[in-house]
């Protein structure tokens, strides 16, 4: 018997986040979650990052009634999610109070474990939120993310681990969103951790698989002594998303480590999601190789798509590769802060504006406020030109003190304010979701009694369909006002004879 | 300055082979040349395998002139080709005669490297052409075809290795067609061999993409001291293709490897074939993920849809798992052979025949003779009564001799049928056209002074394309008979509003 590596399937959260812009519906997860929750899993990744996000603006789903029907489907396996730190799963940050609600919500509604992360690996802004998993009873894992520059070199990635620890981290995360982790860094990170922190810190890797180098880092990492690592089912892996879940299993024959996880089961799984992939087609990431350029840019796959689109509204669509040049210097300027949501997009946007305006001639309110130290501190210095720039245009000081440490209390504020919106709940779940997003909050309340959407749309054409299938009846269909595209036969008359035409939506 | 660990890539033959049907035309391959070259590879691998044969069954193009011309555009790089034994590139066995011939041949129009293999990985059946190879002073690469078996054990294998050692051969190849390479085997292996044959035995291994996992078998190979791996630019990469170039390279970053290929140029290359890709859309394989199932058919991507289709013709596309669970069950009667070309296609086409017809109640003519050792010998034991079978049906015994050994020199009769048709050129390579393909060859000899044909269509369809273009327009424009699809515009008018309707063409 080898030495058992763990793993996290994040085939219900970050998987689809990342090939299918976050849009699987919770009808389409439901009939799996068993065979998931009997195949072995050291977690399940099932809530947080954008889910919580996509369920009120996308889905007129209740993300915390997803939580609640995920805690009753997967009874035996560990539920895990991610937290954007003092952000929670919002844009800005949030005042402690707002904070700990949060938590103990989740904790309450059956969350097991928090991956807690800040953008900037400001440690300040990863305090309140752990102590509060601490003290709601759940599983505290203190996060790295990884990134590349002169200033992130490994004993400042072990140090980071070490503080993490004295905070009280049941585990420690290293995250590399961007698929920058090379083998031999994986290896020696993990080394390095171990020997400093102690040989039994839990050290859980997750890799994204962009740039196609990660399963070996994976590997590289649990012989340096990884505990447990993050996969999804093949159906739902690689592109911009994750090393597949069998392959991981397979790769470790005759290594001398093994998992616990059934092939059986997951194959079940695979299949499955085999079947339910297609239906997202129209949701689904162009990417599906592998880029090995991000090791120049550091740019995350849903990053550059947003870059495009920005580009291309502003009728530059060409100015692409000058953009990306320039994200590597703005992110120098801005004192090499790694690049995960939200600081991946105030310096790609930052990046377009330099591009096509002139050297910070304008600049965003959200950068004002990085190099200002209003998202927190950076490793490395900032450039002090910038820094004036953003001064001088912010019209406000630089600050070295933890932001959440200038916000007042503001949960009753917060709560007024919710229960002023049709059909929000006196809960503190609701007034969390207003907090979180007062924008779409609002609507969503109001159709949320209409229950949940399925954008999923079925490949097969019948042979047999209606001539015509206007887009209106398409849409009513689906049940919702959400905008459904799905292909359309036409039968057409051309030069005397009948065709059958199926025409794909355009996305 | 680490260890160098050399390139080959295989991106002018067996990733167009594997990823798109061995359709690109030496047109879409010629720009490219340059910085391939430059790029700084062990050696291309240009020629062989099915690219003869798609030469001139689909492209019009004469094979030797692609030999000569890669040889012209690739001055510093030496050219690889993979080579299928006594069978040469065709699907029989020839006479010795023919196979000195060839190689010959092919030396002489600018072939430095033979991968010389054969499907049972019978020694036999590899000394003549590595002979031949070593006397025209070419690189005899010997193959180990690998597989998996109760018979196929590291040792067994390295034993092969010292074998075709002694038979003369230059480099070692451990050839996985299939991807079922894993780590640890992988680095066994390699370690095995350097240990029997010395540690100054060049050891060359080519993987498959296809399950995921061989990467990490590729960094463990390098590990255990592999001197040389093949790999393939990304844009052509992964599903049943190759591991990425790219991804190969930036694996090693400080790991004390490095190879000598460069960065810069490659990426040119990648820029280059990202755009060529989509003109072969219509020949491209559907598979693009990891499929693990294949640890357990060991079933070649290839493969599958091979039986797939011939299921469907039977009107039995609904039994594919069947014939899945049935492929290892032949391939055990057969004395496990390795599944690749042409043993792939005779045991999966006698797993069709089973489940559609009954065990063995019906037996194609290539199983009998693979049964009763007309393609060779295999490494395990046959099924006693299988072999009874075969022999009924065949009407011939088992032999034990090297299969051709059995055959008379065939030269003079190849050369006087070959003349009998239009156009063939008293030259050897002709008649080595005809010799491996004497039904395609006729009609080709005919056709070739229409030059070469270039199936690859250009994926923008202009949005003022006239309102229908018929088929027959578009097999006009290609220049030749080969049947091109291309997406057509119609302009259709529906409940009184004008569409323009883009249909792809039927696959």
């Amino acid at each position: 018997m080898g030495r058992v590596v763990e793993i996290t399937d994040v085939i219900l959260r970050d998987a689809h986040q990342s090939l299918l812009a976050t849009r699987m519906a919770m009808e389409d997860m439901v009939p799996v979650c068993k065979d998931l929750d009997d195949a072995g899993y050291w977690s399940l990744e099932v809530w947080g990052g954008a889910t919580f996000d996509a369920c009120i603006r996308f889905l007129n789903e209740d993300p915390w009634e997803r939580l609640r029907m995920f805690r009753k489907l997967l009874p035996k396996t560990k539920l895990q999610m991610l937290l954007r730190g003092q952000n929670l799963l919002g844009y800005r940050h949030y005042e402690d109070g707002v904070v700990e609600r949060f938590v103990n919500k989740a904790v309450e509604n059956g969350m097991d474990v928090f991956r807690v992360f800040d953008a900037l690996n400001d440690l300040r802004n990863l305090k309140v939120p752990m102590a509060a998993v601490k003290k709601a009873g759940g599983h505290a894992q203190g996060t790295i993310c990884y990134t590349v520059s002169p200033v992130h070199k490994i004993p400042a990635f072990v140090d980071m681990a070490q503080h993490l620890k004295d905070m009280g981290a049941d585990s420690i995360c290293i995250k590399d969103m961007a698929a920058l982790l090379k083998p031999q860094v994986a290896y020696d990170l993990v080394k390095g951790i171990k020997e400093k922190c102690g040989a039994d810190t839990l050290i859980h890797v997750h890799a994204h698989a962009t740039t196609g180098v990660t399963l070996v880092s994976l590997m590289k990492a649990i012989e340096a002594g990884c505990d447990i690592v993050d996969t999804s089912i093949s159906a739902l892996s690689l592109g911009s998303g994750h090393n597949p879940t069998e392959a991981l299993i397979e790769m470790l024959e005759g290594t001398g480590f093994e998992t616990r996880v059934s092939k059986e089961l997951i194959l079940k799984v695979n299949n499955y999601f085999t079947k339910i992939r297609p239906r997202y087609r129209e949701f689904a990431s162009d990417f599906t190789g592998v880029d090995t350029e991000i090791f120049k840019s550091q740019i995350p796959g849903g990053m550059i798509s947003n870059m495009e689109s920005q580009l291309k509204g502003q009728g530059a669509g060409d100015r692409l590769q000058e953009v990306m040049e320039e994200v590597p210097r703005v992110r120098q300027d801005s004192g090499f802060p790694p690049l995960v949501t939200p600081s991946s997009q105030i310096v790609g946007t930052q990046a377009v504006f330099n591009v096509l305006m002139g050297k910070y001639k304008a600049m965003t309110g959200e950068f004002a406020d990085l190099m200002l130290g209003y998202y927190g501190s950076t490793l490395g210095e900032k450039n002090p030109e910038v820094l004036a720039k953003a001064e001088a245009q912010a019209k406000k000081p630089p600050i070295t003190v933890r932001p959440a440490d200038l916000l007042k209390p503001e949960w009753d504020t917060l709560r007024a304010d919710a229960l002023k919106l049709e059909n929000c709940r006196d809960d503190d779940e609701d007034i969390l979701t207003f907090a979180m997003f007062p924008q779409v909050a609002p609507k969503f309340f109001k159709a949320r009694p209409n229950g949940p959407l399925n954008l999923g749309v079925d490949p097969v054409v019948k042979p047999d369909a209606p001539a015509t299938a206007p887009a209106s009846q398409a849409k009513a269909e689906a049940g919702g006002d959400a905008t459904v595209k799905r292909p359309m036969t036409y039968v057409v008359t051309l030069q005397g004879r009948e065709h059958k035409v199926t025409v794909s939506a355009p996305t």
